[in-house]
C-alpha cells in the first residue's frame, strides 16, 4: 500500500448528474492523497426526481411482477440517466453492453438486491473511466456471509489484496457477494459501510464522507436556524447524540474506521473548502468555547411514577419494579428516583398496549401507594466532552431552561459524564433546546 | 383440505430417467390418496453417471469463470437428460422454452442455488404434466428469512392457502425463495425437507419418502448382511441411532411432522410392496421378538484415563475434568468412573491437535497420580424401546460380546433407557455388532 491514501465516499446527491461528477472529480484530483473512491448511486437532481436505485426496485418489481411494457418503461429511464452523464463528461465510454447485460440479468431471476446495486456498479465504472482510475468490482472483494452479515475476515483479506494492485481505483458502494453467487446490498445507505471497509483495509489517513451537508449541526436547524456545524465530535458523543435522535452516519460505518484509528471528515461537495465535521477517537484539544458539542432530542415518551411510603426500606424494590417491566417486554429510557417516589421513562409507543397490563402487574408486584402514567414527555440530551471539565454545567442547562419557562420533569446525568439528559413536556421541547443553545453557544 | 392426504416424495434415483418416472408416477396413482407429490432431481442412472444436480452445479461455475464452450457443453447435457425423460413418457410436453430460459438465467447472475434447483423445478414440470396434477412452484410458498433460515410461519401460511386451492398437485423439492427475490436451497438432500414442510401444512395422514432401499436396517449391511428391515421406529430411537452414525434422513425433515404428528414412511421405488420402515411418535405395541430396534456405531474415539488416590473424597474433582476439556473447546461423548479412575471419551480427531495442552492442563487443575490416552475406541449403541421393559437386557448385550472373544472397554446405560452405549478396540468393532446382533434377533 501506499503511504498517504484517503478514501473518499460520495453521496448520491454528489453523483445525481454530470455537472456534479465534474464537482465530485474535481475534488478527488485537488488532493493526489485521495487514491480510493466509492461513489453511490445517483441519486435527486431536484425535489420530486427519483433516485436511480428506486427505478431499479421499481424494475425489480415490474419484472417480477410480470410487467413488461411497464419494465421496458422504467428501464428506459435508468439508462436515459446514465447515458446523459457519460454524455455530459463528454466520455468516449459506451455502457449499452452493460446496460442491456443489467436488463437481461433482471428478466432471469439475479434478485431484488443485485438490481439495486446496479446504480452504484454503474456510476463506479464512470467514474472509474472519468477520473483514469482502475475500477475494482465490490463482488470480488465484499462478501457476506451464509446468514446475510458482512464475512469481515473474508473481505478484509480480499480487499488488501486487490487494493495492493492498484495506485488509485474506484470501488462501487452499497453491495457484495453471497456465497451463493447472488449479490447482496447492506441496508439502505450502505454505500457508508463501502466506504469504512475501504478505508479500514487501505489503512487510510482519513475516510472523507462528501454528502450534501456541511457536517452535523450543533442542534436541529428547524429549531435552532443559525445553528453552528460541529468541527469536531468523538465517537462517544456521537452515539450519544444519535441515540438522541440525530442523523448520523450508520453505525455499521462507523464500527470499521473506529476500530482501525481513522478519523471521519464529513464534507460538503457544494462548499468543499468548508472543512466539515471531524469524528474523531478521542480529542487532544477542545474548544473553550464549546464546552458542548451538540443538543438532540425525541418525542414521545411516558413517565411511570411509582410512590410507595418508606420505598427505600424495601430491598429489592427497584429491581421489582424493573423486572415487571422487562417481564412485559419493554425497555426504560431513565430511572430518576426521589424519597418514596420511582419515575420510569418508556417509550410511549411500546407501552401504549400493554398500559393496563403493566400497571396491574406492578401493582401487584411492589403494592405501592400509587401509579400514575403521564404522556407527552419529551427527552433532551445535551453532550459535551467539555462537561467533565467544567463542572458547573447541569446547572447553567438547568437554569436556562427555567429562565425560559421551561418546567423541567426529569434531570438525568449521564453516568459517562458526556451527557446530561433532560425531560421536558413535549410543547416545552423546541423552547428548551434553543434556550440550552443560547446558553452554551450564542452567548 | 381434503381428509385424506398422503404427501410423497421422491428421491433422485426414483426418477433418474423415464422408465423410474413411469413406476413413480404408477405408485401415485395406486392410491387415491397421494395427492402431494415432492420429486427430487434426477439423480444417478448407472454407477458413475452424474446427477443433474452436479451437472447444474457445474454449470454454474462454468458460467461464473467465463468459460461460454464448456458452459453449452455441459449445459446441452443437462437438456439431454430432460428431454429423453419427456421423450420416453411419450409427452406432448416442450420444455424447451423453460430450459432456454434456465440457460439464459445461469447466464445472468441468477446464482448457485437457483442454478442447483432447476433439477428439482423441472422434474416437478414434468412430473406435474405426467400425472395431471397441478403444479405448485416452491418459489410461491416456501420462504427463507432474511438469515437464511426457514421461515416457517410465511411458509405455513403461504402453503396451507395455496394447497386449499388444489385438488392435486406437484411441488419441487429443495428449494424456496429468499426475501430478495434469489432462490434459495436447503442443505443437500433437502428435498426431504420439503416433503415434510408440505406434509404438515397439508395435515397429511402420512409422509412417504420413497428412495431405493426399503427402509432403515437394524444394523449395517457391510457388518450383518442379512439384517432385518426396522419395520417401525420411534423418533428417539432414530435420533440415538443416526447420532451414532446410522444414515437417516436430515434433522430439518423430522421436526416439521414430527411436531404435528405425522408418521414417516420409508418406502423402495423398486419394490412398492415392501412396507418398508414406519418413523412414528410412539409405538404402541412392539413385536416381542424385537427388544432391539437398531445397532450404530462410529469408530475415531480416544480415552482420556484419569487415576486419582480417593477421587471421590475429592470435591469437584469431576467438575475441574470436564471444565478442563470444555475450555479447550471439546465435547466429551462419556465419562466411564470407577474407584478412583475416570475416563472421559472424546472423538480423536477433535482430541488430536490438542492432545499435549489438555494433559498439561488436566494435569495442573486435578493433579492426578496418573493420566493415559487410548485411542482406536469404537462406540456401538444398541437401541431399543423394548429395553425398557425387558431388564437384563444389558447382560445380555455384555455377555454375547464377550462371548464373541470381545474386550469391553467400557459399557454406558443411557440416561433414557433407550439405548446401551459399548466401547470396544476398533479392530473388534465388527465382531461385537455381530455378536448383539445375533443375539437378539438371529437366536
Amino acid at each position: 500500500m501506499k503511504k498517504n491514501v484517503k478514501t473518499v465516499k460520495f453521496g448520491g446527491t454528489s453523483l445525481c448528474d454530470a455537472e456534479h461528477f465534474k464537482l465530485a472529480a474535481g475534488i478527488v484530483k485537488s488532493d493526489p492523497d485521495r487514491r480510493l473512491v466509492v461513489p453511490s448511486a445517483p441519486g435527486k437532481r431536484f425535489a420530486g426526481d427519483t433516485k436511480v436505485t428506486d427505478l431499479f426496485y421499481e424494475c425489480y418489481r415490474l419484472s417480477r411482477d410480470g410487467n413488461p411494457s411497464e419494465f421496458e418503461r422504467c428501464y428506459s429511464e435508468i439508462c436515459g440517466r446514465f447515458l446523459s452523464i457519460t454524455a455530459g463528461l463528454g466520455l468516449d465510454f459506451d455502457i449499452s453492453g452493460e446496460l442491456e447485460f443489467i436488463r437481461q440479468a433482471i428478466l432471469h431471476r439475479s434478485g431484488r438486491d443485485y438490481a439495486a446495486s446496479r446504480g452504484e456498479y454503474l456510476n463506479s465504472l464512470i467514474m472509474a473511466k472519468y477520473l483514469g482510475f482502475d475500477f475494482i468490482d465490490a463482488e470480488n472483494v465484499i462478501f457476506f456471509r451464509d446468514d446475510g452479515r458482512l464475512d469481515s475476515d473474508k473481505t478484509d483479506a480480499a480487499l488488501r489484496e486487490e487494493l495492493a494492485l492498484h495506485e488509485r481505483a474506484v470501488i462501487p458502494g452499497f453491495y457484495g457477494l453471497m456465497p451463493n453467487g447472488t449479490v447482496r446490498t447492506f441496508s439502505r445507505g450502505g454505500s457508508d459501510i463501502t466506504g469504512a471497509i475501504v478505508a479500514a483495509a487501505s489503512s487510510s489517513s482519513l475516510y472523507e464522507n462528501w454528502t450534501d451537508v456541511s457536517g452535523f449541526m450543533m442542534a436541529d436547524p428547524r429549531i435552532v436556524p443559525d445553528a453552528h456545524v460541529i468541527r469536531e465530535i468523538t465517537y462517544r458523543e456521537l452515539r450519544e447524540l444519535s441515540y438522541m435522535g440525530a442523523t448520523v452516519l450508520h453505525e455499521d460505518a462507523i464500527f470499521p474506521v473506529r476500530n482501525a484509528g481513522i478519523p471521519i471528515n464529513i464534507r460538503n461537495t457544494l462548499d468543499p473548502s468548508a472543512p466539515g465535521t471531524m469524528i474523531v477517537g478521542s480529542a487532544e484539544s477542545f474548544d473553550h468555547d464549546r464546552i458542548i458539542t451538540g443538543i438532540a432530542g425525541k418525542r414521545g415518551f411516558s413517565v411511570i411514577t411509582i410512590e410507595h411510603h418508606q420505598m427505600h426500606s424495601q430491598i429489592g424494590f427497584g429491581r421489582r419494579v424493573l423486572e415487571t417491566i422487562e417481564e412485559h417486554g419493554l425497555s426504560f429510557e431513565h430511572l430518576p428516583s426521589g424519597i418514596d417516589t420511582m419515575g420510569v421513562i418508556v417509550q410511549s409507543a411500546e407501552l401504549n398496549e400493554k398500559r393496563e397490563k403493566i400497571i396491574e402487574a406492578l401493582s401487584r408486584s411492589v403494592r405501592p401507594d400509587s401509579i400514575t402514567v403521564e404522556d407527552g414527555i419529551a427527552l433532551i440530551a445535551v453532550v459535551g466532552r467539555g462537561m467533565v471539565k467544567y463542572k458547573g454545567t447541569a446547572a447553567r442547562v438547568f437554569k436556562s431552561v427555567s429562565d425560559a419557562g421551561v418546567n423541567i420533569r426529569m434531570i438525568d446525568q449521564g453516568s459517562s459524564e458526556l451527557n446530561i439528559i433532560l425531560g421536558v413536556d413535549e410543547e416545552d421541547f423546541e423552547r428548551a433546546v434553543s434556550a440550552i443553545y443560547r446558553e452554551f453557544v450564542a452567548s
